[in-house]
């Protein structure tokens, strides 16, 4: 045959660092061993194993939202397919959407809202504010929405819109669904899809639940799923049909070959967080998450949401003007090993508290790593101060 | 708090059995050990290493795919999201499409082009017959089509359709782009998309590649990227969006976080399938399918296609009318740790020859394993002549 040579390539083992990178950034978090043991199996999409499978991600995944509706499942595909699921099954053509914006993510909801026909109005938050419940109801008098898009987290900017219980109760007084993204935030902070009245629930395998990511994990409220089966207008979307979906997640039938691996992965770090438990988890996610921020502070930096809008599971850090957050972020990966991110156009850096990076040695490591990069950057921080800080609040009492 | 006990769980070990079933279905298949080894890795999804990895998966995914078009992508979804993407990204409201309909799969890619309002003709072939470069000729005179979809193999019933390459000749001349659905067959046998102008191009990894279920690999003609980035009206489809998707897999920037255990497994599997060369590969998979096929009949079992429309990369088997198919299959997992397909409504069983599933170790152990099934559940079988007919082709000179 006439085939030509194949490419030469460099071993995977050539790429990858020899000292694995400890990833605090934004997403994907390090995952636990049962994780990647799980994510390197691979068994039939279909048939009895698989189905003992699936029925425990379901019932665990109604412990992690919190909810009774049977509509749980996976979604093969990043938290942005999860989200376009909620978005594209929801949202008719015409359908009136209020998405309130603070930032990349939530915009997000916007754009595909727009792309699946919906009539959106964006409720922009202040610049690096939570948006407040009053500002959410302003809006909601001036249009008949049906739909409220609102994320919890807001990983762009590290916003926390702490007024999510009272937003999601005023979108169902003027009549919506609420559709909330959790993406950085399931199981690092409380989130009662029922008791707060969320009809649809969106979170990614790679942040708080310490899996992988390409695997998510969505859920509708029995009223949205009936909004759902009830549509007669005709869907775009084939993989992310939640009617389809349903075949494989309830039914024990054939949708598309599901991404088993990745699944199972689920299955594992479903059944950690089960462990822990939901208030052991958010214990400790606050505590480690307020230990590193006021480490950060107290080495003389500055985080850039105020605290009544800052969200714990990322935590965005100032850089003084004469600091390149690249050059930071290039000693910290080279020199200490320790990734963590940028931002999309800020001038921050960002780490990541979700899952897995929330462990003591873990923050030692990375705020060790931030001042070494920070002073060997030209920036002047007192890093005995911030070590100290970590210590300290590390070890007193979780408030609230 | 107020949050309830976590729900029971049953260890993910004591739901997998204990003895890993050797996966001889329609897929997913078995992965090698370096597959599922890259598999278990996390790495971010930005920065250099993942950059490295990208741009390694994209020139190896050219040599499998046959092509110097740069615009290969992965996608972070099933094979059908990839068949999804090339059709939501080359159909637009009112295009002409003809869809070749050999079974369910094909089906599909009819099915999705409805979805968004693509304007389709369904040419059946005949029943368990490839379709004939006439027939798709004499249906392409009859509307100025301006897509034409069609697979390579029909994974529900096992039909090959051998005039593709005409086919395809013919779609041009008629002023299609072709869309081919190589999922089941990539790397298994030839597929030359330059040469034989194919547009779109798609592949999933739990087939012929022999990487995860979840992560699958699509590319685009010149011609087919410059209708994509000329059209006008909107898409309602944001993940599968191959103008986004591009920002992460050809500028290095941001879309949604891709899978990287999955695409770093996918880059092992590409590197396995270059080591072994693209020939090779097809060598090894004509001479084992072929080896299984005759040590079927040598058995005593009819195979259900006629050989001269009969694929390689999937194997169906007839099952005489007393014996079920599912006793059959429960048979052979439950003794004989092997599991293979049903189908989809037809009195078969299906056993795969793709990747790893292409080995003799295996192919011996699948033909034992189904005769003693066959011959537990009441059928008879001349298991000694299957078995003696099996080493006798492997060891003989592949032909063609």
């Amino acid at each position: 045959m006439k085939y030509p040579t194949p490419p030469t390539v460099i071993p995977l083992d050539n790429i990858l660092p020899d000292e694995p990178l400890l990833m605090m950034g934004a997403g994907p978090v390090p995952i636990p061993p049962k994780v990647a043991m799980a994510n390197s199996l691979i068994i039939n999409h279909l048939g009895d194993t698989m189905n003992a499978v699936i029925e425990q991600v379901k019932t665990m995944g109604r412990y992690v939202f919190q909810t009774n509706s049977p509509h749980v499942m996976g979604v093969a595909g990043p938290a942005s397919a999860a989200m376009e699921m909620a978005i594209a099954n929801l949202v008719e053509p015409g359908t009136r959407v209020l998405s309130i914006c603070n930032g990349l993510f939530s915009r997000r909801l916007a754009e595909m809202a727009d792309r699946v026909g919906g009539d959106v109005t964006r409720l922009d938050a202040p610049d690096k504010r939570a948006i407040s419940a009053e500002d959410v109801e302003k809006a909601l008098k001036t249009g008949r929405f049906q739909i409220l898009t609102v994320v919890q987290g807001e990983t762009s900017n590290t916003v926390w819109n702490r007024d999510l219980v009272e937003i999601c109760r005023l979108g169902k007084q003027y009549g919506c669904l609420n559709i909330v993204d959790a993406v950085c935030t399931l199981s690092t902070m409380p989130m009662e899809m029922d008791e707060w009245m969320v009809d649809a629930i969106i979170t990614g395998g790679q942040k708080g639940l310490s899996s992988i990511p390409g695997v998510s994990l969505i859920a509708f409220s029995e009223e949205a799923f009936a909004r759902i089966e009830a549509r007669n207008s005709p869907m775009a979307h084939w993989c992310l049909d939640a009617r389809l979906a349903h075949q494989f997640w309830h039914n024990h039938s054939y949708h598309y070959t599901a991404p088993v691996s990745g699944i199972l992965a689920l299955h594992e770090a479903l059944r950690l967080i089960g462990d822990e438990t939901l208030p052991g988890r958010f214990r400790r996610h606050a505590q480690c998450s307020k230990a590193l921020q006021n480490g950060v502070e107290a080495m003389g930096l500055k985080l850039l949401i105020a605290e009544d809008s800052r969200l714990n599971s990322v935590v965005g850090i100032e850089l003084p003007e004469v600091i390149s957050a690249d050059q930071v972020r290039h000693i910290m990966s080279q020199v200490h090993k320790v990734e963590i991110s940028g931002a999309f156009g800020l001038p921050i850096v960002r780490i990541g508290q979700m899952g897995e990076q929330s462990r003591a040695p873990n923050l030692f490591r990375t705020l060790h790593a931030l001042g070494s990069a920070m002073r060997a950057a030209g920036g002047k921080v007192d890093m005995p101060g911030g070590m100290a800080e970590l210590e300290r609040s590390l070890a007193s009492e979780v408030r609230g």
